[in-house]
């Protein structure tokens, strides 16, 4: 079936509504009801539950998690979000991810949220490869391949 | 800007999936992994917000919530939900609305949640109109034409 | 350590406050500020974790649950909620769950909402006994018995 | 009424627990069920929902917010959040809060989340005073004063 649905956004959608490289990864999506909080816009906890649902779609979309069930894992050891302005109901945003380093069993990734405002909040966060253990183990090398040539993460 | 994005289904896109009428009103969504819980399926809580925000987009898509600022509120008097099969990280779902009834101050709304595996999740929900000062107050017009001529609602 | 905590209330609490037999069951707790909604008011998916998180409470106190790991696990059917007034941010609230029925596989508990304004919404939900494989099974003897024993539970 | 009930725990009762100076605000609660994601553990949005409720009760306990509805606005611009352990459903923590830097219209907290465990979790925040147009104004008097003389927050 053919239904308006969400996908992520291809290079050159996210050129077109202004998004600089070497921003690859994005996703549109609309401020939800339960987003929002007593202040009126969309609670700082909401932030941390949209870039992870993105870090999933992003291992989904670009092959890292397989539908055979391939699904390493990840925990996250750092976050942060930086807030320049906030969003409400009714605005439309764009979410953008991107892997910038990777060390052993680590890699770093940064987030931003878009609307017509231009970039409104930034986040990074440092996520662990665990085994089913818990244990932190190595990346997948097709997490490596990934980070390296679609978004250019340096080795450290 | 044209990007993959959501927008409410027509009757021939709801039909087109076999969703029968006279349901006329739902959206295509994919689960959230902060939707998930310890069980490895949607939490039940979420289904209310699910409802909740597809209310909030059928206000909007109808006419009964206005750009200008005329917004009515409700708030939620009785809610039900019945459980027919689980919802999973990876499934996408299309949510459907209507209201099947109005009273005075009051109207019932009725909902869907439907899978590859057909409708797995039902709603309703009693819904109350109040002013500025959180006191019941009737309903307003523009929402009585949209319930009795969109959805078929009577009036009870 | 003696910190303060919450603790299940014992019946003498709840009648102490005013809410009577039969119920026998309950947790005081405060409203959290991410509980509170754009109508400044706890949302109504809450309501639902709220229950949720008692009746793992409930399981637990009660012996249902044990700390070696033997954790019978239960999906809902159905839930209902009816609201009579609403609950506000720096207000305290006591949580109250009894089960009133029981069939082979299944049982039903009602709850209650209270504040310093009575009983301020309810709520029911039938439960489904599942095993590791998601299958509906026959409810354990403990739970039967603490059903029956503890909160009168009818056999249906 | 007496019940068992959640309250800021006393400097000595921090000590008792083994949490140095200079905390001196803290709450002791339990995991929630709704607070466990996929992983089985107490998901990372989360934290940030524990942080500002306790911002909450630290403002009310410390006289920032008053009952007569004095209670000053305040935005988050930056947060942070490093993992060092996870938290499980059963576990019990304490979440402790001080203010370590204040500037003309912002401030810094630092938060801390205890288990039997030890410190698990840190994280930060730069919090901003806004006025009623959502636009940044002086840190109240109160405030500066509970922030110097409680935490010895210093002047930036």
């Amino acid at each position: 079936m053919s239904l308006p649905y969400l996908k992520a956004l291809t290079e050159d959608q996210l050129r077109g509504v202004g998004i600089p490289a070497p921003w690859s990864f994005g996703y549109l999506d609309m401020v939800r009801y339960g987003e929002i909080d007593m202040l009126q816009h969309v609670n700082n906890g909401v932030y941390l539950k949209w870039f992870e649902n993105l870090r999933v779609r992003y291992f989904i979309e670009r092959g890292i998690w397989t539908s055979d069930g391939n699904q390493p894992k990840v925990v996250v050891r750092n976050a942060s979000l930086h807030f320049r302005a906030e969003v409400k109901l009714g605005q439309d945003y764009i979410l953008t991810a991107r892997t910038t380093k990777m060390g052993n069993t680590s890699f770093t990734m940064e987030y931003g949220v878009w609307t017509e405002n231009g970039l409104v909040t930034t986040g990074d966060a440092v996520l662990v490869s665990i085994d089913g253990n818990g244990q932190k183990c190595a990346l997948p090398d097709t997490a490596r391949q990934v980070f390296s040539s679609m978004d250019g993460a340096e080795q450290s």
